[in-house]
């Protein structure tokens, strides 16, 4: 630390991101990437002529990608923001809409509690109930910003619509931030209900479901009025927020509507076969509407069972939060890449 | 504006940045960038087979790239940290070490106003004198954060290497905030300086000189400690901040030294050239060792000039900044586009 930073951050403790081996060859199962590349029209879009552009500065709204999504979902292009990935919109919500408090579970995208820190809120967490559901009730009236993940991270669960409109119903006067990352595997969006609700901010990624996690594209959609709110922020922070190339595979991806659906239709089928079989070898698994689940055996820790896999290069995730340390979070990937897990687990529980 | 919106940022004014038109033919000289494509190595980085890989997260240490600017520059990998733009490691600079008060010139880059504002600093500045140079001494002993551009933005005046260590010397308890985004057009960096002072933050992009503005990529130097500093605000912000083809074009940029160098040279030699042009057409224009030259003409207000230009399809810089308002910013283009710009200039003066 040098003496200069602000005393303020001097206890900060920042975010961890999983790790992101370079050039090893291992099966990567640890930050919830798409095991397919992206789709062949976001190959098509980054063409020579695109990248010999690069001397000029992107459009600062993304435009090509705003009206992508606008079109795809529905939603005015004015109740759109494109960010430098999802966690920056999260950033900018955080910073815009923060206050002084916000509320979230206790076991949910570990970046909540370092915006809220960063940002100055006091972040107030309600536990998941003993299957890892939220319990939507705890949220009525919150009297400040709430922060969904829907599906939740970590755990995979979702709530239905319904519950999330109880949540906006009963908070008029305060924000509900829907985190969609995980959307797109199985759970209800909350997307429709923005017509009717100006309280509600829903926060997508491409880095998932549209396999760009290497791009980095998020989309915030919202009424009008808040996506000023955070476009202020925005260009109080920086204009060009996207590269060129992203803002065009961003574009490419969302068109390409087939070729995701059929890579997401491809990951649920593999998810449920690859949870069967985890069951059969005595894992108890948290039924997850994700592309990743988290998962634990009676007879093996979760930082044992990480440890394990790891020496069989099968990267997968462990976190430390007392809840969950007895799991390990696992993504799914190809069918050949969950059954090498499911093999090399019977392997470490032999 | 919300009912949501933080208290705070309610009278927040952003950042204009300079007009984009998107797919209009046009000659554009306001944003500074390079009139020149990408190295032709940066077209070769981002072949098909990195494309396909954009399913994965990027490095967040962005190695490759810090590892070319280490070797190129000089300054070890622990001091340098790679951001989405400049902008983006302006941001993170100011919300760690601005403090309570920021100094700077009153004419310089629009941003850091900003940047103090949102952060919370109070944004204190020094006048240029009556040639629009920095006055040196005006920052010695300044108690905060200087933040200085060399050469300077929208009048591209420079200080010297040694007038910067004197105000590095007169503020051992301060830091100070160099960003040479224009500094290969013909001043002297200060990252050279960086082993001895331990005080002196240099953030420089690969916007302009690097001919990649659209790529969003800039890095900042410092001693490690700073530059932890920076990582911690990063980490608590956006880890994955730059893309992977960002990161790799970026790499590239660094490593084709040949190749910039020489549009370097064109550019100077433009700017001599198209200097002299405008002098003889009765133009004032500020001595610039940037790729931009501040010029006035007594016959014509720097809004109307703006206004008959872009009536001609050339696009320049007007600021409504009382102490600049009688000029234009025109980006130091292809020779073939300055000369259209004397051309337009003898007409709309005729």
């Amino acid at each position: 630390m040098s003496r200069f930073l602000n005393e303020k951050y001097k206890t900060l403790e920042p975010y961890t991101p999983g790790e992101q081996p370079q050039g090893v060859k291992l099966i990567k199962l640890n930050t919830n990437e798409s095991p397919f590349p992206p789709s062949p029209k976001v190959i098509e879009a980054i063409k020579e002529a695109e990248i010999e552009k690069l001397n000029l500065y992107p459009d600062p709204e993304a435009k090509v990608l705003t009206k992508a999504a606008s079109a795809y979902y529905n939603v005015p292009e004015s109740g759109i923001i494109a960010g430098n990935g999802s966690d920056e919109l999260l950033a900018f919500a955080f910073m815009a809409f923060g206050g002084d408090k916000v509320v979230f579970p206790d076991i949910s995208y570990g970046f909540y509690r370092v915006y809220a820190d960063v940002f100055g809120a006091k972040a107030e967490k309600y536990p998941l109930d003993d299957n890892f559901m939220i319990t939507v009730e705890d949220y009525f009236d919150a009297g400040c910003l709430v922060v969904l993940a829907n599906p939740n991270a970590q755990t995979g669960t979702a709530l239905t619509r319904a519950d999330i409109e109880k949540v906006l119903k009963t908070n008029k006067n305060s924000l509900v931030l829907v985190d969609e990352a995980y959307v797109n595997f199985g759970a209800e969006s909350s997307l429709q209900l923005i017509p009717e609700y100006d309280n509600l901010l829903v926060i997508q990624t491409l880095s998932k479901s549209r396999n760009l996690a290497g791009a980095r594209v998020g989309l915030a959609f919202a009424d009008g009025e808040i996506i000023k709110d955070l476009n202020k922020i925005k260009y109080s922070f920086n204009s060009y927020n996207l590269s060129r190339l992203s803002i065009l595979a961003g574009a490419a991806a969302i068109n390409d509507r087939q070729y995701y659906e059929n890579c997401i239709k491809e990951i649920k089928s593999t998810r449920k076969e690859f949870v069967e079989n985890m069951e059969k070898l005595g894992f108890t698994v948290v039924p997850s509407l994700a592309n990743f689940v988290l998962a634990r055996h009676g007879r093996i820790t979760g930082g044992e069972f990480y440890k394990a896999l790891k020496d069989r290069n099968i990267l997968v995730r462990h976190f430390g939060d007392e809840r969950i340390k007895d799991f390990v979070r696992i993504t799914i990937g190809k069918k050949g890449e969950m059954d090498a897990l499911c093999a090399a687990a019977k392997e470490i529980l032999a």
